[in-house]
């Protein structure tokens, strides 16, 4: 029998391609998203699709109701702006679509007896203690930072989600996202791979936050889908005996690449791809609450899913530099 | 004129002693309580009081709109349980009261052109990583573990808190106030002070959780109310100005007393206070996330309020002591 699926943040960067996977796999999809930082662009190849269906619905004002003639197999739940220029501009915005986000899609994987799969973050671990980052890493996160209303909005729908597992036994899972890119990134986010390029193809200047020295692992967006979909193939069952056997009260794994390379690196990995653009590497003041230093410890997802990032840097890259320049070029 | 005060968690232990503090002030009081560990009994010496109003209410239900007759000059917002025994038991819940409760106060705040003073806690700090705990400290919690409901909704609070001043200038200060005790605390509510001083009259095993060299720091509920007052009373430019010039984004001081103490020590005090007990110390297995030290650091407070604890352990635990006994009495 066909599958249903809900995945919030649907017309997002990786809501969209999630979406486009499930659909090539034959579930039915419903996307739900407010379009404040997705796109409808995003669902060109597929919004045909007859099953396919787009709901333009902010998650904090959605309520359980409004979904009653639905019935969920799998639900993602991955609307929240993600990029700091994004999830700063509204701040108290920010933290309640996290917040009401994650309570919509527990009380509807809930009431379908669904598998849900929420979209946390590397920025819980906020300027990490430890390199890599394990899942036991508890973070180290400002509470009264400008980057809070995105860190603590997630570290609070985690909470919220292992709290909903102990009292209903509700089948949800985390990911971690860590830096991930690729095709669809919205070309205004302020981050690094989506702004190097779009500043080589336009020959403005390639602006690095700090001296540049500063770590990201950089993921690209279809192998985070295939984590995604390896990790809700799994039986519940399966997913708690292998996270109670490891102690862990929620089941919660890293997805990255921990392929590490320093911003600097990325700025001229960037220009070599595009050997016609004029731009040059400038150094600006780095924001406050920065991370230094990022990179996932992936031990667990490869045990777990039998996953590891496969797409490089360089190949990543250049479908990101291809996607970018076909953007332009329709827009001229 | 009369001034008129909100207090969230109006008929809890810390709450009750503030709305008698206000009334004695000459305040009008309006105090909101779910009665979930509050109780009307805390309420006993002032409720006839002209000047109070006892709403019996849940935070995470009320509305704004409730309050429409009211303009609030001073909001308190303190609801929330707050022991671990009262927290875990409905752990949605309790993330739920946090966030709620601060969002009501805010918006309060905001049309009443309000003070607003929200108690945060030094649970914000989880186990911490430095000793004793400065405001800087982003502290260690883990996102999903079973005192996280509790740590990361107030976490939370906080960041809203802050997002609400830099989104509308609100005027709101934080305390995140230490382990407190006195008079009108939860029998059973699972803490040290009052666990001991409850065993110890019902000649009952005193039980430590782990080896009692777990340090705490306990400050008596009068020291903490004192504070609260002082703040309050600092206008909001001199509030701003102080946090600003120390590099903060939000007012935020710890309350507490410096006063390190093992648990240890706080039972044979205890018992030492009880002579007639027949009462043993007894060790038990430490729960999860427990926290192994903490102390405050009350620097900016002592500069800010011209304020420091008065109340030595000694005098405020036979206080307590004598408070559980004429209850007991009571009771009988």
């Amino acid at each position: 029998m066909q599958k249903t699926a809900l995945v919030t943040g649907g017309a997002g960067f990786i809501g969209s391609h999630l979406c486009e996977r499930l659909l090539g796999e034959g579930f039915r999809v419903v996307a739900v998203d407010s379009l404040l930082t997705g796109s409808l662009e995003n669902l060109a190849s597929f919004k045909e699709n007859p099953a396919f269906t787009f709901v333009e619905r902010d998650v904090r004002d959605a309520t359980e109701a409004e979904f009653a003639s639905c019935k969920f197999d799998e639900i993602y739940n991955l609307a929240c702006p993600a990029s700091p220029v994004h999830y700063q501009a509204d701040p108290l915005r920010t933290a309640l679509t996290s917040i009401k986000g994650i309570l919509l899609s527990l009380s509807l994987a809930r009431r379908d007896g669904a598998k849900l799969l929420h979209a946390s973050t590397s920025e819980i671990y906020g300027d990490p203690l430890q390199h890599p980052q394990k899942e036991e890493h508890w973070g180290n996160v400002n509470t009264i930072g400008i980057r809070s209303c995105y860190d603590e909005g997630k570290r609070m729908a985690e909470t919220l989600l292992c709290d909903h597992i102990r009292t209903y036994g509700t089948d949800a899972r985390m990911v971690r996202i860590f830096n991930t890119y690729g095709p669809r990134m919205h070309p205004q986010d302020g981050r690094v791979v989506s702004n190097f390029i779009v500043q080589a193809l336009a020959d403005a200047d390639i602006t690095i936050y700090g001296d540049g020295s500063q770590t990201r692992s950089f993921q690209f967006v279809s192998d985070l889908i295939e984590a995604m979909r390896k990790y809700m193939a799994l039986g519940k069952d399966e997913v708690r005996a292998f996270f109670s056997a490891r102690g862990f009260i929620a089941p919660v794994i890293n997805t990255g690449n921990p392929d590490e390379r320093t911003v600097k690196e990325l700025a001229e990995r960037t220009l070599a791809l595009i050997p016609e653009s004029k731009s040059k590497i400038v150094l600006k003041p780095l924001p406050g609450d920065d991370p230094k230093r990022r990179k996932p410890d992936i031990s667990l997802a490869k045990t777990l899913l039998g996953w590891e990032p496969r797409v490089t840097l360089d190949e990543g890259l250049a479908k990101t530099v291809e996607y970018f320049k076909a953007r332009k070029e329709t827009s001229k």
